[in-house]
Parts: structure tokens; C-alpha cells; sequence
């Protein structure tokens, strides 16, 4: 039987640990357990975040993805790749609550486009709590300094990963726009908003939040971007 | 000359106060003066959130909306009615600034759906920052226990407010979905949603992360519902 504690899926924010919730740092620095996803040989963002944050003798639980760099991040065979894993975590951090609550660090907001979702399907039900974060996208929003949605406006979010037709025809038909997942997608991105006529309104919003936060016109921006970067159209105001 | 201080626009979260950023509650526990919008005789949601938080001796500005019963909400003309208000406040904000920073008080972001853009709009260039908060849709999709989105779906935020036609299209075009400004277009909603095929998908949260939040599927819900009501329907993961 797991429990009697529960596995708390905390939503750290954009990525200024400052923008954390009160109630996500209550159960940050009262930690007994903390697991995270990260790539082997890297720290990860969400433990990063917190840096200088955790309680003394918090034990540590990096959640270790499998090493797939055989199977591209988009194949549906990464994800299956990736079952066991998931598998294993859900068993772990579930007989971790037979000594208290395991809290489990998460970018942004746990159930918009989290990987916990993977942890928390698995999880016993009731066995869960999450607790909800600023997504990556509000930071982003906010650096550039305008709305991104006032009055009536439609607001899309998009993954980049979509084919070239759907991604042009879902820019032309939004007033607001998210594009997430942008990556090595930026070229087929930057050719979809400027075939729906938008490219001159688009912005790029590099490590919102974090020091090395960057904000710049879509049209000008060339090459790679990193995994923390998303573009974005302001809305206009739409009246009913 | 406006400042030294800057009018400091903090989001507060979806409803729950432990929701507010780590730096939304340093502003306002801090701040020296604070102001919030609020309709004629009512306390307000903003200011309900902060009660019991706030420091002593702390100035309040309630910035009342002006008695607009005569134009319905949605009518352009309601927004025309408010500029003089807006303009009136933006003004005696700015001025606030001279003595230091002034604490404008926003529920969820400020910049997703948020009346502090009337004032931002009007601020001179620079005095205006602002905090982002969780969006009230997230609270809400916390709330269902289930992620919004996962894989490469498709987020689609609609006002509840658009024509037939166009909620219906909207509706059946996107995996993911949130409608804001519900009220009295509930039963406009529901029959785009049966429309569209999806009315068994839809849940209804009204007053997520508050206590009285009720999470219900739609299909279930008669009359009105409060302001603070958000529909959705979850995204099932699409692929590549």
C-alpha cells in the first residue's frame, strides 16, 4: 500500500525560481524527497532552479531518461522506448510516500505539456497532487512587454512539430498565437508564418525569465534556438 | 515626471492566495500603496485574494468602474464608456510613482485577458512592470485532475463570447480546449459544443482553486454559472 504521503508535483514556473508559487516552495523547503527528470550528464532545468533552495539532507532522486539518441524525439517508438522507464519511477516514487511526501520538480505548469503527466497516469488514483505553476508561455508573454490576449481574442497554442500545411493554416487562423517545441523546427515555423502572412508580427522569446533571457523579432533570428524558446503573435483586441 | 518608483502590476493566481508568486507576495507585502479594480460596492476578487496578507498602514486605491448597467459588457460601446476612467487612473498612478512603487493588484496574469492593459497602455513607456501569475485556466485544469495537453496537441482558448458559427467551427478544429467569459452564454456554448460533436468531452470549473470550486461535466450544468467559470476538454496526446 503506498501512502500515507503523496507524490506532489510541483510547478516551478518559467524559469525565474522567484516566480515560483508560496505553496510550491512550502513543499520545496519542507522537502523529505526530491525526484526530477533530467538527461544523463546534464543537471536539468527544474533542479537547477532551485539551486540554493533545499532543505538540508533532502535526498535527491534524479529521474534519468533512458539514452535514445538512436530513435528521433518525435518517433512514437521514443515514447514506447520510454514505458519502462516511466514504469519504474511510478513504483519508485509510490513506496517512497510510505515515509512522508515525495515532491517531484516540474518547468512551467505539471499539466500543460508536463512529462510528469507520464509518472501521474501510472500513479495509484488519489495518490497524486499537483500543484500548478506560470507556464513557460506567461513569462515569455510578459518579457516582450505586450498582452498577449485582450477583449475577444482567439489564442492558439501550437507545437512546431506540426506538418507544414496545418501549422500555416492554424497561423492564419488564430488572433493570438503560442508556438511551442520549436527547436531544429524554426526554418518550417518561419516559412509557415510568412506564408500566412504573420512573420512580420512574430517575436521569439529565448530562456524567458532566466539571465539569459533574449527577445527579438522572429524574422531576425537565424539558425538553432535553444529548447526554451517560443514564439509568440500578440493579439489585437477582438470585439464581439 | 513620474517614479522614482514604478507601478508594479502583480498577477495573484487563479483564486487560491498560496498560489501567488514568490514575488507577487514580496511586492505586496511590501508595497506602500496598493490598487485593484473593483465594480461599485463590491469588494472585489483581487482584493478578496490579499486579505489578511497585506502590511500595516498600507494605502488602498479601489479603482471603481464607472455604473455602466445602461450598455451590456460585450458592447463596444461599453469600452468607449471606460476610457475616461482609464485615463483617470493611469494618471494618478503615474503620479503615485513619485513617492515609490505602487502595487496594482491583477487575479490570474496580467497580460492573458487582464483590464491592467487599459492602464499599461497609458502608463509612459518603462513605469510599468508587471508579475506574471497562473492563468485562472490552469488552476481550472489542475483542478479536473487531468493534464490539458500532452504530445503535440492543439490548445484552443475561445471566448464564449464569439458568434454560433464560429465557436462551433473552433470547437471541432483543435484537440485541447478552454473557453473563458462564460456567464450567460452557457446554453450558446453547450449547443456549439453538441454541435461539434464534443459536448460529452467538456468539463465546467467554476471557481477553481477557491473554496467553492465544483468541478462538473458541462453537459450536467443548468442556469447560469458564476464569472469565474472556464470550460474545457483535455487533449488526448496527438502524435507527429
Amino acid at each position: 500500500m503506498p501512502g500515507p504521503g503523496k507524490v506532489i508535483c510541483i510547478g516551478l514556473g518559467p524559469g525565474d525560481p522567484e516566480l515560483m508559487s508560496l505553496r510550491a516552495h512550502r513543499h520545496l523547503t519542507g522537502a523529505r524527497i526530491i525526484a526530477y527528470f533530467r538527461k544523463p550528464g546534464r543537471s536539468g532545468q527544474a533542479r537547477r532552479m532551485v539551486e540554493g533552495m533545499l532543505p538540508a539532507g533532502v535526498e535527491e532522486w534524479p529521474m534519468e531518461y533512458p539514452v535514445t539518441t538512436e530513435i528521433p524525439f518525435d518517433d512514437p517508438a521514443y515514447n514506447a522506448a520510454l514505458a519502462p522507464f516511466y514504469d519504474h519511477w511510478a513504483t519508485r516514487l509510490a513506496e517512497g510516500t510510505a515515509g512522508g511526501d515525495v515532491v517531484v520538480l516540474c518547468e512551467g505548469d505539471p499539466f500543460f505539456y508536463g512529462s510528469f503527466m507520464h509518472l501521474h497516469s501510472r500513479l495509484p488514483e488519489g495518490l497524486a497532487e499537483v500543484v500548478p505553476g506560470i507556464p513557460g508561455m506567461a513569462g515569455c508573454w510578459t518579457a516582450t512587454g505586450q498582452p498577449i490576449t485582450w477583449g475577444d481574442d482567439v489564442l492558439t497554442v501550437l507545437p512546431a512539430t506540426l506538418p507544414d500545411a496545418e501549422l500555416r493554416r492554424r497561423i492564419g487562423d488564430t488572433d493570438a498565437l503560442v508556438v511551442m517545441k520549436i527547436g531544429r523546427n524554426l526554418p518550417r515555423l518561419r516559412a509557415a508564418l510568412a506564408a500566412a502572412g504573420r512573420l512580420a508580427d512574430a517575436w521569439l522569446v529565448e530562456h524567458g525569465t532566466m539571465p539569459a533571457q533574449r527577445v527579438r523579432r522572429l524574422a531576425e533570428v537565424e539558425g538553432e534556438v535553444p529548447y526554451f524558446s517560443i514564439a509568440l503573435i500578440h493579439g489585437r483586441g477582438r470585439r464581439p
